[in-house]
């Protein structure tokens, strides 16, 4: 095991109605007026914004407001946020919605008390200060709600870019299952791959001997194995919500991700897709990792075989460990499909033409020299193969 | 699941000489003059103090000293380390060894900064405030590193209590598994133990479809099933070392507990063995657990045959499931014995005579009323029999 630090003091409270908890929690973390930042019309419709401004009312603190957020949260309403906050004085950032909304909402946090431009940190440099932020989650998701990170896209090319510091990690996170329950299915499926992702990504290590983690990880994909389909059947099946819920938090606050070498290229190949396409992240998850993860098996065999057989069930077979590798891979694929996510280029509205597009922003934009770096390292013939393999 | 919140804020420096960090994790943390609180010869036969007083000097903070605790830690020297921070105005107590001397730390933390008695906190007065906690920990076993509890002995009567209150969660815990290599086996093990029952106590839940936690607990008991056997042949094993401390850690900062009922009436019956005979926690739990499990497994038979079939690996007996509850109850007092933990009252040093004594105490005294609640509510004539089951 790796030599780490674990820190992750969000407070988290869970349930049902615990959004009533949310001027109560802006008051036990100093927040004297806040910003509520928002996405579209679900959470005005639901009904769910007013409950949080009359919680905020009810505890005597004032509110400034500004929607608009979509998924891959763009640069332009971070500016729009920063100014917002700094014209009205504001001291507390509270997300309501999903990890678009979160994220947003962390870039703003951070951008209000620096004096430079906030993309500097998705340039690279480290967030060290920022004002406080809360969460109300809407979807079980990103797990930006108990996570020090942020992604945001710059519209002048595009460019999706990530930043990191635990002075954004959120002060609280209001975590109502229920609240999920009227999500698309597309979008509780999307938001259930991007957790399985957090998961695999973790699980794809080099580092050996990492049992307590490696087991962790595995308990939560099985929590995701067995409830992903019951709340696809069942929208408003609770205790379902709340299993991937939790779930999604402890997969992405690095309690089970510590001490070990990660890989993140599923994520990264894959945002090159959200980008372009602006296809949510986490179908375009669903049609990555498995092409990535039948591309890289050949690093480490016996790692995708423990997960064939921990998680999807597969028999070991001791004579051929690459065929059970593989059954491991084709499960999770036919696990995702069942959940209706898509599984190529054409379902995900990718096209074959931009592959060398695709492979040179990934591999050269970012501040990259040619490679990815993580489980495998990948060049560019690599990834070029890989998104041949998702066509 | 029912509604809860979770909360562990503390900060966790893990691995190879990390003790080095002493002076810098107690800097971050604010702490101008310290208190290094532990127990007997071994942390500094093993040149660790010297360490972690020289991590001190070289970050310029003063300090004083304070040994001597002892297993099931003393009120005695809780007075003692309160009057001494009191008069050399100490404002951070820093516990070096194990779950006994962060408990006493815990406990001068939160009396230094309270009028009254510090034992009404553990008569059931919720902590408010404390002073700032570190440690640096010796054992794995306890997972006082990361939780918000204490438990001492008052010597009138050894009344063995518990307080609690996020106020005394350590700000930091430096967890190096390393140090944990020189500890006896016994030691060793009765750590296991109770790292073991920290998990079990957690998994005998009345709370239906929680299987997110439960996956978690399976995934730290399976890893304690893997690694224990590895350091108890080889107590140099570092990598075994590292899954157990961090396994721990988890099985007790209450990640994988959150949301259901717990049971605890393990410990409540234990807690009288280790108070009246002075044994070690975890070697008193070896003895307890499996008595408790057999007499408490017809309230859920199907609970029992889960974790015999998911952590024992026993095969379902779906026409008997009681053949496959019981079949993982005996593999895990089998587990217990293998790794050298004793089995019944004898070897523990326990006297068949004392079991009136002993249910009087658990029952009536320490505010109960007859009985103990949990994952099923036990009467005098309950813990009598349970008593029994262990001689």
């Amino acid at each position: 095991m790796d030599n780490f630090t674990f820190y992750s003091p969000t407070y988290f409270v869970f349930g049902k109605d615990t959004e009533e908890k949310t001027g109560e929690c802006v008051k036990r973390f100093g927040g004297t007026k806040v910003l509520i930042h928002y996405g579209g019309g679900s959470v005005k419709r639901s009904g769910l914004l007013d409950r949080v401004e009359k919680s905020l009312s009810d505890a005597g603190i004032p509110y400034v407001m500004l929607g608009g957020v979509k998924p891959n949260p763009r640069s332009s309403l971070v500016y729009e946020g920063i100014d917002l906050c700094k014209k009205e004085q504001v001291d507390f950032v509270l997300a309501v919605g999903g990890g678009s909304t979160i994220d947003s909402s962390k870039a703003i946090a951070a951008g209000v008390v620096y004096d430079g431009d906030f993309w500097d940190f998705y340039m690279g440099k480290r967030i060290e200060k920022a004002l406080p932020v809360g969460t109300v989650l809407t979807i079980a998701a990103a797990g930006s709600e108990g996570s020090p990170d942020s992604v945001i896209t710059k519209e002048e090319g595009m460019f999706k870019r990530g930043a990191s510091g635990d002075a954004i990690r959120p002060k609280f996170s209001i975590l109502n299952p229920a609240l999920t329950q009227t999500l698309p299915p597309y979008q509780t499926a999307a938001g259930i791959t991007d957790i399985m992702a957090h998961l695999y990504e973790r699980y794809l290590t080099n580092t050996k001997d990492v049992e307590v983690t490696d087991r962790l990880i595995e308990a939560l994909l099985l929590t995701m194995r067995h409830e992903a389909p019951r709340v696809i059947a069942d929208p408003d099946n609770y205790e379902a919500r709340a299993n991937i819920m939790w779930a999604g938090m402890m997969a992405h606050n690095n309690s089970c991700g510590v001490g070990r070498s990660q890989d993140w290229n599923s994520h990264d190949i894959e945002h090159e897709l959200s980008a372009l396409y602006d296809c949510a992240h986490g179908a375009g998850l669903a049609v990555t990792m498995p092409a990535v993860f039948k591309y890289v098996m050949k690093h480490d065999v016996m790692r995708f075989a423990k997960a064939a057989v921990r998680i999807w069930g597969c028999e070991m077979d001791f004579d051929h460990p690459e065929v059970t590798a593989l059954e491991g891979i084709n499960a999770f694929q036919a696990f995702l499909v069942s959940i209706g996510m898509p599984k190529n280029f054409a379902e995900l509205g990718a096209k074959e033409e931009d592959i060398p597009k695709l492979v040179d922003v990934l591999c050269n934009g970012n501040g990259r020299k040619g490679t990815l770096n993580g489980f495998a390292t990948l060049d560019e013939k690599d990834c070029t193969e890989i998104y041949r393999l998702m066509l």
